[in-house]
């Protein structure tokens, strides 16, 4: 069917995505907590030590909603600058909001065996895969954006645009680059996943424009 | 009571219907991710065995996920052309929201059920009824739309009423195959379960318009 | 502090207060879900039996879906009419989301117990306290608006006030009757939890205006 | 990159933080109650007898919900004023929202244990620490903004800002001496933790301006 008959549409199209979108950020970021369990206490243990065994779970809470925090204020900006979404944005949003709502579950995977020196490669991998698989759709729907300008809206200049793509681009080549690192020493993926959005909220890289 | 001292209320309807529409869509399918339980090692077994094992939930989500998505871009494209909101509408949307929300559940028996050579045949029956269930009100609410013109959009042409009912009539009686021919073979079911939103989200049916 | 510095601040109230509660409404009505665990089969037993015995986490399902449905649908129709939200509008309404965001507990409660013989009375008294204190804050805002004609849209008909008061009413009644009827037979408030939705979603209370 | 090229982003970033934040809000909210189990009786209990063990939980549920519905409406009075968002003003944003998700957690730690003479002490603490890390980022985004006049909506009194400022500082005060008067008595932190949102919702501190 075409869109002749409907000028409108395609700016309405870029609503829905926003509105679907927003909700599974929220409720992705929201659900995390779920995934810490109130500890069991065995007799003799306090209540103090207990909790504190629990901080590869915080961790993993703030990381994780760092993480989405960071992707959805990106994913804002960038449908700011996207007036029309066509079949294959809708598909990639789609698949984007797949990996976003997952994140749940590597992070209890990371958390639950982050202390275990035998599985803990195995809880990296699993954690910087869906990092990559998220940042990839995001990082290609851009690139398809900017190769289509009639999505794009007219009042947006090109500098801003490279802006975008320099700003986007880093995100999945450094979440890529923690699965071979975690090769090497898992720690290093493990401080790798705090330090990236930690980076993209230092006021050097305001992320209001 | 009548409508006549508010001649706006019904365009008021639609918006409330997507609204909560929309954030029971965002949330149900946020929340399948729940349903996957981080594994218990047992002793020698390694982490990445036992997240291979859950494959079953991978596949439960993604399906559930995809299928999710594609029906609410069919319910946002549908109510574009719903103008005005009679009781019947919005009692069939209620009821095609209690499916929806009800996924997570049919998903997790299917997951937890699917390499079970006795019970597959009874979780993909669960599974497969539960989307034909939400396939149903869809549907009926469709059909009763384009027969209440009064409903629609004065813009909307009738090829375009026309194009909507090819594209949505497919879905329930394809959903209903999937119960006789899990009779045959589950595994027929299963492949059509994930081939039909797969098939929806093909550049050849682009749902933007 | 007076309100005189922004004439506006009113109706800005009650949008902030329809968009919290919308939010509520469509996540607990999605949580629902949660509570129905997935059956574990005891050696022999099949999976059609195991599901079937679920019928209760079924019934409670649909039950409270419909009637968090109704309400949403009658707190909706409410705000249209309310132009102005003033302090005691904001207490009631959050105490009014309280009772609703509490639902899947005591639906949770009555799905496990209800084919208890010993402690259905008590399952039955929980689920139906929750639907009466989750009815007298409904009933107290509606009350309270209309006694406060400055709250009311100035377009909104006397008429049209009372045929709200005539919907609204009889419901926190009912659900106070389902207490001591649970007392007589439990079967007896069952049946009313379910009928009290079903009613009210009845053509004949056409719930659009 | 400036923000030169378009007057209007900054508006539009207020509408972005609430927006996320209001779903984070609702979801937060809503979640509460997915920590209350249902309990499972012992031979001879009675339901009525095992609910009632359950009231740390009813507790802890109603004081959290109020809570966090008293900082929402706080947070939609504050972004009324608002008329732009800087990095600083998302960044704090942010980790309130971080805090605010985490409260289910808390909140269960403090059901589980509030009978316990041994861990309520602790229990209280995580709870305390919870609310005062929540209520620091609210009120530094608060003085960062009164100090940054190109952040405020023009049409604001400075009445009403000092106004603000009189409501808001107490909270991080109060939520920070729960933890000193914790090692005192426990039992006076959660006498507290009830009675600021109550406090809050008093005719007195109406929070519609």
């Amino acid at each position: 069917m075409s869109h002749l008959d409907d000028p409108t549409a395609h700016h309405a199209d870029t609503q829905r995505l926003e509105a679907l979108s927003d909700g599974v950020f929220a409720i992705a970021i929201t659900l995390l907590v779920i995934e810490i369990g109130v500890p069991h206490l065995d007799a003799g243990q306090g209540l103090g030590d207990a909790l504190r065994h629990l901080w590869p779970s915080y961790f993993g809470y703030a990381v994780s909603f760092l993480t989405i925090g960071v992707l959805w204020l990106n994913h804002h900006q960038m449908f700011k600058d996207i007036a029309r979404a066509d079949h294959m944005v809708t598909v990639l949003n789609l698949l984007l909001l797949m990996c976003v709502s997952f994140i749940p579950f590597p992070t209890a995977v990371l958390a639950d065996f982050l202390r275990d020196d035998d599985q803990r490669l195995g809880a990296v991998l699993v954690y910087g895969a869906t990092f990559t698989s998220m940042a990839l759709p995001f990082t290609v729907l851009w690139l398809w954006v900017i190769r289509h300008p009639r999505l794009i809206d007219e009042h947006v200049s090109s500098a801003r645009l490279r802006s975008r793509t320099i700003r986007y681009l880093p995100g999945v080549v450094m979440y890529g680059l923690t699965l071979p690192l975690a090769y090497l020493n898992p720690w290093v993926s493990i401080v790798l996943f705090a330090a990236i959005p930690v980076f993209y909220l230092l006021p050097l890289n305001d992320a209001s424009a």
